[in-house]
């Protein structure tokens, strides 16, 4: 059971967590980085598959290599948009990759644990929600030791692949900054610049059926 | 900042978190349901796109009819073990629908916000994963507030969307037990079941390249 302030901890987490993109460079403790990985690997996982695996880089050559692969689908992606769309996307940080200390690429193996996995013999996806679960239970756990951490998606899953040797059948499924800050939001960072609005919860909920409030 | 009784409730939830079948028939006041869904809410979204709806099914006949789609599921499913292995299979208790007093069945709705959401753009899945965090958000406020919550995954997605009238364009990512329970286990029932076994952590870690350690 959870005491009264033991909840209040558990909510303040959840809500103060926040999706950062500027880092300082001083360095994790190396106990500091045990925690927050111990945590992702108690997340939930379909048939407890356990899918995930951390690639840890901290080496300043392949942290270059993995920001120019974002910033080349940074690029790529402003081309979707277009006038004061675009101007706005391009004035976004929309990473930090050369900036933190650490870049964690979290991948799923599909393989893991045979070929029947119970549960995701019916949703094979699930492989790769239950990672998702394991990046939420890091950021969470990061959070609570004061570090930021941001979830970089802009990449073409096989530039990741060539520049950590990953092989064709693993997903890398985000890439991680994670550091110190100086510059942690309130809100998300999105929300600040006015590019998207938090939508109401009570919007949300259906009671029953689809769309039934 | 977080204290250090805060960061042992954090990492406390997070250990403490179990996926469990077997529920009381007990009531949840309506407002501790509110905070979890809130809790999922404030999970990161890709873009901030938040692109989950949460359908609360407390109706006994739609429950019925889950019950019906993810047994049917299960013996589909059955036939693919053979031996000893199928035995097992069906002696394990995989889902408890019809016993908890609250099914959320947790959606993601890949067009929200638009053609062309930041991030999504480059990885389309990024979607599902962000409903995900918010799944595991929920996840760890339910066990924070006592409850007991299951991740049902043995179902046809297109069995759900016909029994709550799902568009077809939603995925309906997870069926969700929640309720009070008086078995919660300290380990996951898989693993207390023989059925898997909880990987070392330190295996599961690269350094800067995938198998280099």
């Amino acid at each position: 059971m959870f005491t009264k302030e033991e909840k209040e901890a558990i909510y303040k987490v959840i809500y103060h967590r926040r999706d950062i993109r500027s880092f300082l460079s001083t360095p994790i403790p190396e106990n500091t980085i045990h925690k927050i990985l111990n945590a992702a690997h108690h997340a939930p996982s379909v048939g407890f598959m356990q899918p995930w695996n951390f690639i840890l880089v901290s080496s300043n050559e392949i942290k270059e290599k993995l920001a120019w692969a974002a910033d080349k689908e940074r690029r790529a992606l402003a081309i979707h948009y277009e006038g004061e769309k675009e101007t706005k996307f391009l004035s976004l940080k929309v990473e930090g990759l050369k900036e933190s200390p650490l870049t964690i690429c979290v991948t799923c193996d599909p393989t893991r644990g045979g070929s029947h996995i119970l549960g995701r013999n019916s949703i094979p996806e699930t492989d790769a929600l239950s990672t998702a679960c394991a990046i939420q239970n890091m950021w969470l756990a990061a959070s609570a030791e004061g570090l930021a951490m941001g979830w970089v998606s802009f990449y073409k899953k096989n530039d990741i692949r060539d520049i950590l040797e990953i092989p064709p059948h693993i997903e890398p499924i985000a890439l991680i900054s994670i550091g110190y800050t100086d510059d942690y939001p309130e809100k998300p960072i999105l929300e600040l610049a006015d590019w998207e609005k938090r939508r109401s919860l009570d919007n949300l909920i259906f009671q029953n059926k689809w769309g039934e409030n």
